[in-house]
C-alpha cells in the first residue's frame, strides 16, 4: 500500500461495523457517520471480537490500524473518501435519500458500495446524479472474517470503475465475486433463501427442531461445503464418467414430490451441457481421484481444526475417540508407550513431511499420556494444577510424512518433587528411530502460575514411576 | 468394544464402500455382496482413500481393522451379522426384492438400514416378514469421513432396535440424526434440493456459473455452516434481542419476488413461538457475545486449517498475506527480526496457554524467514533442494496467550557449507523473553532426502550473513 486510504462508513451495525473493522484492520482511515446515539458502543463491541479474530488468520502482522473517526455529518465523514459503504436498512427511499447525498458532499472518485442483500444496483442509482459511481458490495456476517462479497455493478458502471472496486476489496483480504448480471438479491443470498424456506417448513411442519436442522447442516454437508461448493462436490459423486453422468443419475429425483416447492428447470441437453462445460472449466483439470484426495484432506483439516478447539464436529470426534483410546497397563521397569497414532496431513509442511514442531507436539502429547497416567489429567487440571514444559531438547533422526503410523516410548528420568524429566523416542512402523526428545517440566499452581509441590497422590504415584524407571537409561545419552 | 461385530454391506458403490470403510477401520468384521463385476476394485479404491484420511482424525490409533471378505451370494454376507446396509440403486421395487431376500437369510437380531435418501422407511417396510428391523440409515458422501447419518424409523420399529441402531451407529464414530417422522427425503437432502433447485435456475438463466456459485458458497456461508447451522448462525445476527428480533426483522424478505419458488410459510406468532424456543433450547445457555466468539474462533481455526492445506479459502488468506509481509531490510551486524505476528486461538491448548509445540513452530518459521533471506525460499524448495531441522532446543520462559502479540529475533550463529546454526529468542509486545531457541539446519537434496552442497548463490549469501553476525552472541550462552 502507497499512501493510505479512507473509507466512509454510513451505519453502524453489525454489517457495517464489520466493514470498518476490515478497513480499519488492513491499515485504512475509516469515518463513520451513524445517526444512532448506540453507534459507537455498538461499533465498539464489534471492533472488540475483529481485532481479536482477524489478526490471527496470518502468519504476519497485519499493517498499523488506521485512524478512526466518528463523524457528526454523512458530508464529514465521506469528505476525502476512497471507499464509501453505505450499510442502511434495507429500504430503497432511505437508501435514495443517503446515496443522493453522497453524490453531493464525496470526491467524484469514490467509489460507493451498497451492502444491500436485496436490491438491484440499477435500483440504487435511480434519480442519482453520478449513477456509475454507485455499486453493491454485498459482504457477509461476520464481515471481518469472511472474504465473500459480491460485487454487482450495472450497465451504468464502467469496466474502470468495477476494476478499481474489485482492487480495492481485495486490498482488503475480501474475495470479489463480481456478478455479471442483475438480479434480485444476488446469488448467495438465493441460496440461503431457498435453505430458509426449506427449513422453516420442516419447523412449522414439525418435521424437525431448529437445532436437529442444523446438525443436519454442520455434521454433514456443511463441513464439505467449507472447502469445495455445491458443483465441485457433484462432480466427484459423479465419479470418473463427470457431471453429465451425474445429472443424468440423480436430475430424475429432483421431479419428485421431495419439498414443497417443486418449480424445476427442465434438464433438458442445453442445460445439461451448459452445466457439464462449467464444471470441467472448473475442476476439469483434476482427476476425480485427485478431487477426492483434496477434498479428503481438506476435510480433514477441518474437522481437526474444530476438534482442536472442542466445537462443532469436534466435539463428536473426540468422544469416539475416548471410546478407541486403550493402552495396556504399563509394566513396571519398562518404557511407557504414550503415542500411537497415525500423523495427519494437517501436520506436514512445504518439504512434504512432517514440520519439525510436530515431533515436538508429539512429545508434548506424550507427556500428557504420562501426566493421565500418574494422576495429573484432566481432572487435575480442573482443580487448578498442571505441569508446565520448561525446557525441551530434539533431536531429528529421520522424516515421517502423512498417513505414518508413528509410536512414542518415554522412560521417566527424574520424577521427585516439582520437577520430572522425561526422555522419548518417536518409532516408525518398523522400528526406525525417527527423532529423540528430552523434556523438562514443573509442577505449577493454574492460579499462581508458578512452580508448586504436587498433590501427595500424584507425588507418590510419580516416585514409584521413576523408582522403576531408574534401571533404564535415557534415549540420548549423548546430551 | 467386546467380542468382533460383523456388518453385511449390500451394493459396494460409493455410498456402500464408504460404509464399509467406516466399519472395518473402525475393527468390525464385513462381508459385502454387490454382483457387480468390478466391486471388489471400486471398493479397493473407496478403501485407499478411506484408509489415509479416517485415521488421521484421532489422536489414537484406530483399532486392528476387522476381516473382509467379498461373498458370492446375499445369504453369505447377512449370515450371522449384526449391521446390515443396503446401499442399491434408489428403485423401491429392488429395495424390496433386496430387503424381503435379507429377511430369509439374516439373524433374527441384525438391524438392516437402508441408504435411500428418498423413501420413507414405512414404504421400505411394506410386504416385509419383519418390517421392524428395516429403518432408514442415511449417510452423507464421504461416508468414512463426515459423521451424519439419518436414522428414519417408522410407527413399526420398537424403541429398543432404534436405541440399538444408534449404539451402533456411535461405536463407528458417527452422529445419528433420529428423526421422528416419516418424511420424503428425510431433513438433509430436502436443505440441498432446495439449493440445487435454485442453482440451476442461475446456471439456466446464465446469471453465473458453476464455479462462481461455489466460490459464492465457500467463501461466505459454506464455512459458517461447517461449524453452526442455519437458526444458530442467524440466531447471533438477531443480535441480544434474539431470535424473535431476526424473524421481525428478516422475516418480510421472505415474500419478496427473490426467487423462481415462492411458496413461503406465514409467520404466525405461533410460528415464531415455536421458532424462538427452539433456538433457546438449542443456544439459550450461551449470549449472543458468548455465541459471536464461538463462531468467530471456529471460523479462524477451519480457515487456518484449510491455509495449512493450501486449499479453498487458504489460498486467499495467503495471497492477502503476501501483499502485507513486508520487513524492513536486514542491518549488518544486526539480529534479524523474523517473526511478528499474532498468536492465533488454533495454537492454545487446555492449559489455556500456547502449546509448547507452537513455540516449536515459531522458531521453524522464524528459520525459514532466514532461508528466505539467503535465497533458500519456495523457489529453492521447487529447484530441489532445501534445509531440514537435525536439532533443536528450547527454554520455555513465560506463557503466552491467544491474540498476543510476538516477535522473533534471529541470530546466525554458524553458516558455513550445509551448516546452519540459529539462535532466536522470542518477544511478547512489552519486550519481556518468552523463550529461547537453538536450531540446526542441513542443506539438503530434497531428491536423495540427503545432506548436499548448498548452491554457491546460497552458500555466499549464507556466509556473508553469518560473518555480519558473528559479533552477536547466542541468546543462551548457557547452552
Amino acid at each position: 500500500m502507497t499512501a493510505r486510504r479512507k473509507a466512509a462508513i454510513l451505519g453502524g451495525g453489525v454489517i457495517g461495523g464489520g466493514w470498518l473493522a476490515r478497513f480499519l484492520l488492513n491499515g485504512w482511515d475509516v469515518a463513520v457517520y451513524d445517526p444512532d446515539p448506540q453507534a459507537e458502543r455498538k461499533i465498539g463491541e464489534v471492533l472488540v471480537n475483529a481485532r481479536r479474530a482477524l489478526p490471527m488468520l496470518y502468519e504476519v502482522r497485519l499493517p498499523e490500524e488506521g485512524r478512526l473517526l466518528f463523524c457528526d455529518t454523512l458530508a464529514e465523514a465521506v469528505a476525502d473518501a476512497d471507499w464509501i459503504q453505505e450499510s442502511a436498512p434495507e429500504r430503497l427511499d432511505l437508501k435514495h435519500t443517503i446515496l443522493a447525498d453522497i453524490g453531493r458532499h464525496a470526491p467524484e472518485t469514490a467509489i460507493v458500495g451498497s451492502s444491500t442483500s436485496g436490491f438491484m444496483p440499477s435500483q440504487l442509482q435511480e434519480g442519482l446524479d453520478r449513477p456509475g459511481a454507485v455499486l453493491v458490495a454485498h459482504p457477509f456476517n461476520p464481515v471481518y472474517l469472511l472474504p465473500l462479497v459480491e460485487v454487482v455493478p450495472s450497465t451504468r458502471n464502467s469496466a474502470g470503475s468495477v476494476e478499481r472496486a474489485v482492487e480495492m476489496l481485495r486490498s482488503i483480504g475480501m474475495f470479489p465475486l463480481v456478478i455479471g448480471k442483475e438480479i434480485d438479491a444476488h446469488i448467495a443470498d438465493r441460496l440461503l433463501e431457498a435453505v430458509w424456506r426449506e427449513a422453516l417448513w420442516l419447523v412449522k411442519d414439525g418435521m424437525a427442531t431448529t437445532g436437529e436442522i442444523d446438525d443436519a447442516i454442520r455434521y454433514g454437508f456443511g463441513l464439505r461445503w467449507a472447502q469445495m461448493g455445491l458443483f465441485e462436490t457433484y462432480r466427484i459423486a459423479g465419479g470418473e464418467a463427470g457431471m453429465k453422468h451425474f445429472l443424468a443419475q440423480f436430475g430424475p429425483a429432483l421431479q419428485w414430490p421431495w419439498t414443497k416447492l417443486m418449480d424445476v428447470p427442465d434438464l433438458t441437453a442445453e442445460l445439461v451441457d451448459t452445466i457439464a462445460a462449467q464444471s470441467d472449466a472448473q475442476s476439469g483439470h483434476m482427476t476425480i481421484r485427485e478431487l477426492e484426495r483434496l477434498r479428503d484432506d481438506n476435510l480433514v483439516a477441518e474437522m481437526r481444526a474444530l476438534k482442536g478447539r472442542n466445537a462443532a464436529v469436534g466435539v463428536l470426534l473426540d468422544a469416539h475417540e475416548k471410546t478407541i483410546a486403550q493402552r495396556g497397563a504399563p509394566q513396571a521397569g519398562e518404557p511407557l508407550e504414550t503415542i500411537a497414532r497415525i500423523v495427519p496431513v494437517d501436520w506436514t509442511d512445504y518439504n512434504g513431511h512432517m514440520n519439525e514442531s510436530r515431533y515436538g507436539q508429539v512429545f508434548s502429547d506424550a507427556a500428557d499420556a504420562v501426566l493421565a497416567l500418574i494422576g495429573a489429567g484432566e481432572d487435575y487440571v480442573a482443580a487448578g494444577f498442571s505441569f508446565f514444559t520448561v525446557e525441551t531438547s530434539i533431536k531429528y533422526l529421520a522424516e515421517l510424512h502423512a498417513g505414518a503410523l508413528i509410536r512414542v516410548e518415554t522412560v521417566v528420568t527424574e520424577g521427585a518433587g516439582k520437577k520430572l524429566r522425561l526422555s522419548h523416542r518417536l518409532l516408525g512402523a518398523d522400528g526406525t528411530v525417527h527423532a529423540t526428545g528430552d523434556q523438562l517440566l514443573i509442577h505449577v499452581s493454574l492460579e499462581t502460575r508458578r512452580a508448586c509441590e504436587p498433590s501427595g497422590a500424584v507425588r507418590d504415584a510419580l516416585e514409584t514411576l521413576a523408582t522403576s524407571h531408574s534401571i533404564l537409561r535415557p534415549y540420548d545419552p549423548g546430551r
